[in-house]
């Protein structure tokens, strides 16, 4: 089947999802995005790559973080970068999302970071652009549904290939509310495609989708186990609606039974890395004193997340 | 009379309105938007014309869309552009408009672009501006109550003059609810003032202004007549709130009478061309397969009107 | 006691607030102001002075106006600006003020614009970054509860210098809710510490701090004393929630007392200058006539606002 992502030469021309992305474009992602990281850093934090260039910030659902890390990549990038506030816009007045797009690609829109609410609108709005033969216009998805988060993911990759080179002797615990997030799903994927030895996916029963089992990870529903002996943490954000009502029984209880306390994460290795994709609930997923420990990654995550969203819209464009 | 809009060279200064504007002038705000196409579709779609000119888009009513093609326009010009958001200012806080504008003067607004709910707004501004003796600061109607909406009206014509060429043969047939519609206003306005042969008001009578042939057009309420060997048919979007109660029946009522079917297009011209200023009800005034099919020309209109609003900006801003 | 906004060597670094600014430091900024007063006068008013850097409008407290400034001032130097809309984002969603800032720093933002409904939250900031160690990255206070709004003070000691170059003879008479104005409390620091001849407080008892006095001002609850004989008169504006209930009979009785009319404004100096924040209350704390009178100097103050905060952010991203 093709990979819709890719173009007839096998290059990245839009960024949907990692399920699919073969190893070697992942892994130049990420040398892309270390070049550009020195680029943050400098005095002038700007190259012009995408000078001209539209980008188009098209989030239907609301996070104002995800989106400033991507205005802030392509504003180094030097696009020009125009925020639409689509909850308050035509597709608000029953325009469809299609003719919402053909609207931009008529404005000369050269790129589309899109989050939605459904799975699969920015697939989407990419299979449309094929349909117009616009192979100039490009999509990231910046997180759709349930189903991806692959910038995300990428930046994952980035911070545990940082602190940890060698991806193949690695065990990775990836902690708490599986079922709804859209990152576990997107850095599953690249652990396998990178070839991690383990990858765990530890949660109550109730959080755990069905069929994780078949994405090539071992299930753990005890932390204890769950953290023995890995040399990653990977903590998952508890949405406040789930805290209480069905799926579980409070905060408290979910914070005495997977949160990563100081103690907990002892059963790991010593030199374990923790992650957690932002923004935390301290002392519901993750105790402060290890949010703020030595063994934290969550900022220099934040960091890597700018060049490799800067790595991306650039690979994108010149393909 | 003096005509606000043009300095004493009558040369254009603010765009205010269609009305009165010499044809001399239009057509060179379409020469000029032509240029202008170009830098769209080109790598680094920027040309300096407004390097460090601040531009306010000062939108009292809410739209997005409209809002968007200004912003492009603007930094295509590299102009700075900041958006008001005017619903939460100052403005809301009990402070007059011209108290606003006075504050933004101050600031070294160079050029105001300004949709308001209120006919007659951008024109208190300019006057305002022409009492200060500054005519270096120039003013955009973006659509004023249901008297103006220039910019639109200027990017039909150039769509028109696009297709057709020469507008003194032409007939034009405008349908749907002309009594609320500032588009139908100026593209009235435009067409006659470029010379066609002839401009059809049509719709119901409940949505035709009282004295609509005054302005020069022949009354249609059936469709069919109306659309009779047209050369151009300019469909007007239905607001959702006349949709239901005094004025019309219902949607599917009017679909039934004014909705565009490729039934209803054969009775044009076979080379009409059919425009919508967007964004598009499909279903009420408007059936998908004409919005998609090969007579409609509302995605090159959009594109238009970009480089229109570009036009227009650069020559107010040079005069 | 070590004073958070300068450097070690008593450079500005962040400016939290006028109090215990030396005044050399006071003076420079005005100075410098001056220069950049020309660059909003040319043809391009653009300086590459922050060329590349990041400026995040951290806005915690909604002010179209103040934020519009800042983002003039920093686009003029070149800055890249990008507007958190914070009453939707991460802190809304529960994340801590710091943990807001550390995401913040981590994507290497160079300089903050802080406004927040807490006294004290700039300061918090300042002191988490010195904690850091990032003396690379700045805070501005655009206004702090009831504590400061130092831009504000500055911007008006720049009108009076302007108009009265002289400080050590001026009566300055500042009037109304001085209770609830950090514009009062950063005017009366700054007054001070430049040594003018007297500040006084003029207003309703129940609108003037207990401790007034003790910050070397002469307090009036009669406005006619108040005005008698000052160069400067600096009206407050009048909060829409205090014009009703405990603190003030109403708006009309107000204006009655404390309204600075024609007749009122006679009683001062004939040469004295009207100052006003904004926005003004037409007809509440200020008449027309005055506000539109030869006396008032309240856009000459918006000008001067957006010179001088160039100045500081130019200041203290060179320390």
């Amino acid at each position: 089947m093709h990979n819709p992502q890719l173009n007839a030469n096998g290059e990245l021309t839009h960024l949907l999802s990692i399920e699919g992305l073969p190893r070697e474009v992942i892994v130049h992602i990420l040398d892309t995005a270390s070049s550009f990281l020195k680029v943050s850093a400098r005095e002038v934090k700007k190259v012009p790559l995408l000078r001209g260039k539209s980008v188009f910030n098209l989030f239907f659902e609301n996070s104002t973080r995800t989106r400033t890390t991507f205005e802030i990549a392509a504003k180094r990038l030097s696009a020009d970068v125009i925020n639409l506030d689509v909850t308050r816009s035509s597709t608000a007045k029953g325009e469809t999302l299609l003719d919402t797009v053909d609207n931009l690609v008529a404005m000369h829109a050269d790129m589309f970071v899109v989050r939605h609410a459904a799975s699969g609108a920015p697939h989407l709005i990419a299979d449309h652009l094929r349909r117009l033969q616009r192979s100039d216009v490009h999509v990231v998805n910046a997180g759709d549904g349930r189903h991806a988060h692959p910038t995300q993911g990428l930046l994952d990759m980035y911070t545990i290939r940082h602190y940890k080179r060698d991806f193949s002797q690695l065990v990775v615990a990836i902690v708490g509310d599986i079922l709804h997030s859209r990152v576990a799903r997107s850095d599953i994927h690249a652990l396998t495609t990178l070839g991690v030895a383990e990858v765990r996916a530890v949660g109550p029963q109730t959080l755990l989708p069905a069929c994780v089992e078949s994405m090539g990870v071992r299930v753990f529903n005890d932390l204890r186990l769950g953290l023995r002996d890995c040399d990653v943490v990977i903590m998952l954000r508890l949405q406040n609606e789930r805290m209480s009502g069905t799926l579980l029984p409070s905060a408290r209880e979910y914070f005495r039974c997977y949160g990563l306390t100081p103690a907990m994460l002892e059963l790991a290795k010593p030199e374990a890395i923790v992650m957690h994709p932002g923004p935390m609930n301290r002392g519901v997923e993750i105790d402060s004193d290890v949010a703020d420990g030595p063994q934290a990654v969550i900022l220099p995550q934040v960091t890597y997340g700018i060049a490799v969203r800067m790595a991306v819209m650039s690979i994108i464009a010149g393909n």
